[in-house]
């Protein structure tokens, strides 16, 4: 059995230690072994510091063996080799196992263009993004020289271990990798939380897909119990929230149009800090709404 | 030539009279036969209230021939054998003469379902609605008995008149038969009217289809040079109004978050009145917006 | 020395027990030592019950006693013979110990008034008022008939006294007797909080005073550090909020019209419900703002 | 009697045309003579331009004696001794003859001060003015040396001529010197304009005092019959837009808390344009409310 506390972490041998971070890094292990000599960690927030510390303290060479180490996004290829089970699955999280042939073939244009380009692979931590907004940044590294993609793709392999490390290791301290998307809805007309409006998030892509991503009923508070999205990084990339409020009013009985001037919602916005906390607030008569970036 | 104003119709003999007139109601010149004798008319609106009274006098026998002179929606066959020069352009305003498969026979089941009950064709303004309302109508008027529907298709003969009548003969009065939907844009960020937005209005369809009614830039006073729909109904159905805000913002230089928090915002709204002014306005900054129903 | 907790009150004598709760209603003991018998008490929500049980358990007889126990508002004479230490302070908390000559007046002809309709004075739990609040419930109750009053009088005096044991009794449970009147600022202009907004919240009167509730600085969240009004109930009354946010956009170069549209913004409401949470935001831009009833 | 339209200007005598205009500019008819060659004129508009022209034209000293033509500003022995009748009607427009002793001697200090610096009395377009934004533009043009003070001067008094000229004489062009400051009120509660809300106007002052400018009833387009201001310049200044809102709200049986939430709602703004369009509406429910600088 792997350790999984710091506290077992801190107490097991040099062996186990190794072992049970070697994939924090991908199939890179020689940073855990680097780390292992500073043991005891007072939480997990030094522990990344450790090994964060020996990647930049590495040799150039080994720097590009730890990039070159990474699989290409989306390579069927590499898919049926086998993955980690950490990059499988962060590539399925942002839905790069299941993706259209126009998608696909999106994705193989990129990897190869910048394979071409740079010789080796487009890095990028996925758990941070939508597929639009990794085409998008691709569009945004491609021109860039070699030396400025080998030092992005490190800060990306940073971002992609601690979030490995903030999943498999238990500790008091937490790594600042986690976003949050939230709502409430305000009934200005009568001047109360409005409870049980169904919400629908759903993620926009230029590709034309829409990808349904949470569906909730506000509670009392106006709000939904929990986070649309928290515990992870909130995806950069463009939403639409829906408010079902034409329903809401009528079963409230308030005289309204018929059809209802107001009836499903759109909120439509998009998000650029994935660690930050955003609030999309809804103020809504049966004739007017309002909304803002709240925090 | 067929008299075209009042005054000509006022002046020329009794037989070109009916001529101009004898499809304002389809098929039933015997409706201007009787207003002929009323003559001199002081104004559209006296001279449509001559022909509405004519029906409204009529046998019972009458007044169903008349319902029965009406051609179905969207009938193929009808439209192949040729339906008046009223009927067909009224049909295609809606998108009646380009219909998907899955339309055609939705709209091919309305008319049967209500022929089969009623004995008359299913009659409705269709210039005063979306293909979603018709639909939507259909469903709410279908359980009524023979006595409502009767009268209910009198009464859309007679609005599906007046909008003849108003195209058809000029005169000083108008026939209150059009409506408006306007917008503007202020921005809330500078405190000036938005100038230079892109404004996209489309309608939206339960059956899947989306329509572009119309796509116009905003002027020095945040507005549209012409209403977005004006000098006509306003259909009746469910409408989104789409400001391309993001561009906007990032062409005068505000700073923004990439992507921007707000860049694309949809309203969506449905129209209930169509011979009211609706007005729908943008107050918008690059972190929030508000809507109302204006006037 | 007096016991204070709830434990100190449970493990006392008898007499201790009695001395200490004695005035929780008014110069009435009597109730503090029914409800000695029913010792030990799980919290201070039971002790009350306890109380409160007590005085509905009182013949009539006892309830008047209880009523007439209590001093007239703003009566110069019984301040100078000695009130309660705790009725001292409910009134001065509400000013009535700094009454201008008007209003003196004004509240004296409310207690004879009301003294001489039904022969007790007229008692009103004065931390859930404010002086306005206090003359307008007098203009209510003056038409009721004794009973009425007798048994809204009981009310009070029920609210008062729940008041005093929550001041005066630590316990881990607490009676809901506060409320709680919150603000904060968001600068939609930038898309954040507005941190640095001086914030006045004054009490106004349709006799005219003003009076400063409190002030404060906005933080980094947009909010106050504290409440503006917490830990006791948000008097019942007029209030106007003011921010100060010419200064707030002119310190951060925003371009501004001379002098600034927008300089000190006040917000003025009601408050209803003493014992609730009452939050009144403000959304601003420079050209804009907007405000509504939050929880 | 005297021409009072451009076509009798243009045909009447040389000697009547520049008696009918000789205080157009204070105590300056030299300024009509020269005018006078250059009928006929077309419109206000080139006459204006012309007047204009004879004082840019000036040598330094007939400018320095026009500007010293001027009266002090709320001067009570050149009140006493007479003014023009324009500027005795000006200096009552801005309250200039009812000032408070400590308004007095505010504005007895700015003419003093102003004179001792600058040699010529301090001048000023009061109908563009408040009394506090007179005394604030004091403040800010004591600093300057003489030749930007004749300048300012010289402009200030083009302005008083202006609004003479547009007084005084009849023309199918108007010059541009008035603005308009105007609202409406939008029940977002209900979906329409608010009908029958009580609306009050006042100035505000440094100085302490507090002017109603006007009181009107909004109609059933929400808004006011007349403009708040208009066809005069709208005075720069700061202004307190107030709404009884409760009051309507009750009337139409909503529920409302009690005392109400919102009641009389204060809108403070600042002109800072003359002769622009301000528009300050209210969107408005019981519970929140929004408002904007519109055009």
């Amino acid at each position: 059995m792997q350790p999984k506390t710091l506290a077992e972490l801190n107490d097991c041998s040099r062996q186990d230690f190794v072992a049970a971070l070697a994939n924090i890094f991908e199939y890179s292990p020689w940073i855990a072994e680097q780390a292992a000599s500073q043991r005891p960690f007072a939480g997990v927030i030094p522990l990344f510091a450790a090994m964060k510390s020996a990647v930049d303290r590495a040799t150039p060479e080994l720097r590009l063996a730890l990039i070159k180490a990474h699989p290409d996004l989306a390579n069927k290829t590499q898919r049926a080799a086998g993955l980690t089970a950490e990059s499988s699955a962060e590539q399925n999280s942002v839905g790069l196992d299941r993706l259209s042939d126009a998608e696909y073939d999106a994705f193989e244009r990129v990897n190869n263009a910048y394979r071409a380009k740079f010789g080796f692979p487009y890095i990028v931590c996925v758990r941070r993004h939508t597929k639009d907004s990794i085409l998008r940044d691709f569009e945004r590294r491609l021109p860039n020289d070699g030396a400025t993609e080998t030092q992005v793709s490190i800060e990306e392999i940073g971002r992609i271990a601690a979030l490995r490390l903030d999943q498999q290791v238990a500790s008091e301290d937490r790594l600042k990798v986690h976003g949050r998307l939230s709502t409430h809805v305000l009934d200005t007309h009568s001047g109360k939380p409005a409870a049980g409006i169904a919400v629908e998030l759903v993620e926009l892509s230029e590709l034309g897909s829409i990808r349904v991503v949470t569906r909730a009923i506000t509670n009392s508070d106006g709000r939904t119990d929990q986070p649309l999205i928290g515990g992870r990084p909130v995806p950069i990339g463009r939403y639409e929230l829906t408010f079902s409020v034409g329903r809401y009013f009528a079963e409230r009985g308030v005289p309204l149009s018929d059809p209802p001037f107001l009836d499903s919602i759109p909120l439509r916005f998009s998000v650029s800090e994935p660690e930050g906390h955003l609030h999309v607030p809804l103020l809504v008569t049966p004739w007017s709404y309002a909304t803002y970036r709240g925090s």
